[in-house]
């Protein structure tokens, strides 16, 4: 399969990793030059050539800029005798799915070959650096084709997205935005009001942040202009979901400020048991499981540097690591990840070597 | 150091596998004998003796049991020739601070030896078999000694917390109980409310949840039981918080709703963005900003003692280091955290070493 990635960002990137990895030709195209350098040092692919028709071409810019490009890459090359535009059939990545595809339509593409779709994966972090190729392994990946397309495109751009590891679910435009309103949208501008009263919060009572908040509000993180063209493409089915949470939280306040609290947030807490139980279990987890190995480090230079001169001495490749330290205590603990069959290996090996190690 | 750790769940246990590793004798004991049992074999002390004096209790037990296990251990050999109680100070872990102090007060207590505390720390997982001896590593450990209280009981709890290798943060219970208000009970009846919505939600619906969705609302999975009597105990400023949270809620759900979205809408966001930059980092980050360097390395053995061989020649001190790579790839990114005033340095440094480098 040949396919043209435009957009080079985490989404673009992760697609053309994994699409390198089935074997797939892979062009990279952005509007900013170094994204692709950067995308393509990683393995994703080559520059676009300047001429070629691809299979594919996953179109992996923000809501808004969707229909433009996919009118732009359509024409390229129009007039010219027996042009096809940039590819055979066209696909594109955007969070919500009925304000490309009206744009698309207003703006006269051929919509036969496009098939909207939107991949349920992502990261906090952009840009390819954080890309990767496991990004959509388990994942649900929505493909959302208008009657317009044409079987054979559905049918190619569904191949792609098995070829990423995702799981292909179809399902209309419409019903589309109003789910990822309550699964993505809603929750996103929820976690951005808690963010929000620490604002101007005490920089004291942010000293006692934990994980639970870090987690409430991570999401919180993300681009504004990117999540702001989101909200306002779903605005009506958003609004229904955040007026039914604000609602719920108005009441827990005011029963809590009567002092007849304990009744409603009961009830509150049980239903959110019951919501959080129904979401499904990250499909395909189990390929990313790591076994995690403990040892505490002296917090100094050169440090890091015996540590892994001990584990590449051992043969056993790190996948992951997190330094845990606290300022001015002398020693941190670094976190090794490892595939669990090498974990015996490398804590013998560490424990011969005297370092204080925790399997 | 002598301490009596009593109720031997995650805290308990955690504090007491702490303080083994530093040396200390741990006394244990638990309403539970087998969570006792299980504490001891995994190295975390000895069920506590009939007699003798701890330097410390720590009493880790709910929120709504402290003073009366605080009133019952301070009777212990009561009307004995010369008896101390079980232990010459005492302190608590729970959640909320006003009230285990007032029924404390109310219940006659003696307060000059009692430092109420609270560790910020804690897991998904609850009991003995959970804990870990660096739970609380770098982490904000509140103590809110009463006017009573003695200055020694509070210098001796202090030494345990950092002993645990804690970070203890004075302030008084009040304060304490608006700022946890802010960052963790709020937002774990935020995250309910979110979570809330799904209960009913089109089964396809929930297979579109991304990891957001599950990071939003992982904390409303938690014990209602628990959760309930924390948030009762802490009714007036957890309403107040709410009440702000669903006001900004509502507002946007209006205007999204009106199609006018998008200016309340980015507001709400740049405010949620400014508040999570403000969240320290696991260990204080905030007021430690790092520069990150991103270096591609190839994912083998000995790759990493490589890099880490050319920052230590560097005399550059890595402060946290995350690999970014997908399973399967042949190269990955080393996203290097090192303090501002040394990032040229390393560049140049790795530069100068054909590492492929960006700053």
């Amino acid at each position: 399969m040949k396919v043209a990635v435009i957009g080079t960002g985490l989404i673009g990137t992760s697609i053309a990793l994994a699409l390198r990895e089935h074997g797939s030709t892979v062009w990279l195209a952005d509007s900013d030059p170094a994204t692709v350098r950067l995308a393509a040092d990683l393995g994703a692919g080559e520059p676009m050539p300047a001429r070629g028709t691809a299979d594919v071409a996953v179109i992996a810019v923000p809501p808004a800029a969707v229909a433009a490009t996919l009118a732009a890459v359509q024409a390229r090359g129009a007039g010219a005798k027996g042009s096809m535009g940039l590819a055979h059939c066209y696909t594109d990545v955007a969070s919500v799915k009925q304000l490309p595809v009206t744009q698309a339509r207003a703006a006269g593409c051929d919509l036969t070959c496009y098939v909207p779709g939107h991949p349920l994966a992502g990261r906090e972090k952009h840009g390819p650096a954080a890309a990767r190729a496991d990004l959509f392994l388990g994942r649900t990946w929505a493909l959302c084709p208008e009657p317009e397309t044409s079987t054979q495109a559905t049918e190619t751009v569904t191949a792609l997205v098995r070829a990423c590891g995702a799981v292909p679910l179809r399902t209309d435009a419409a019903a589309h935005d109003r789910w990822v309103a309550l699964i993505s949208h809603a929750p996103h501008l929820v976690a951005a009001a808690v963010a929000a009263r620490l604002e101007t919060a005490p920089a004291a009572a942010l000293d006692l942040a934990g994980q639970g908040l870090r987690d409430v509000t991570r999401i919180a993180a993300a681009d504004t202009e990117l999540w702001t063209q989101i909200l306002a493409a779903n605005a009506a089915p958003v609004a229904e979901v955040l007026a039914a949470v604000a609602a719920d939280l108005a009441e827990a306040a005011r029963m809590l400020g009567d002092g007849e609290g304990s009744k409603s947030v009961v009830s509150l807490l049980d239903r959110g048991q019951a919501g959080v139980a129904r979401i499904p279990g990250k499909h395909g987890g189990a390929a990313r499981e790591f076994a995690v190995i403990q040892v505490v480090i002296r917090d100094e230079p050169g440090e890091l540097a015996r540590l892994f001169a001990a584990t590449g001495a051992a043969g056993v490749n790190i996948e992951d690591v997190r330094i845990e330290h606290s300022p001015g205590l002398p020693v941190g603990v670094a976190e090794l990840s490892v595939r669990p069959a090498e974990a015996g290996l490398l804590l013998e090996a560490l424990e011969a070597g005297g370092w204080p190690v925790r399997g």
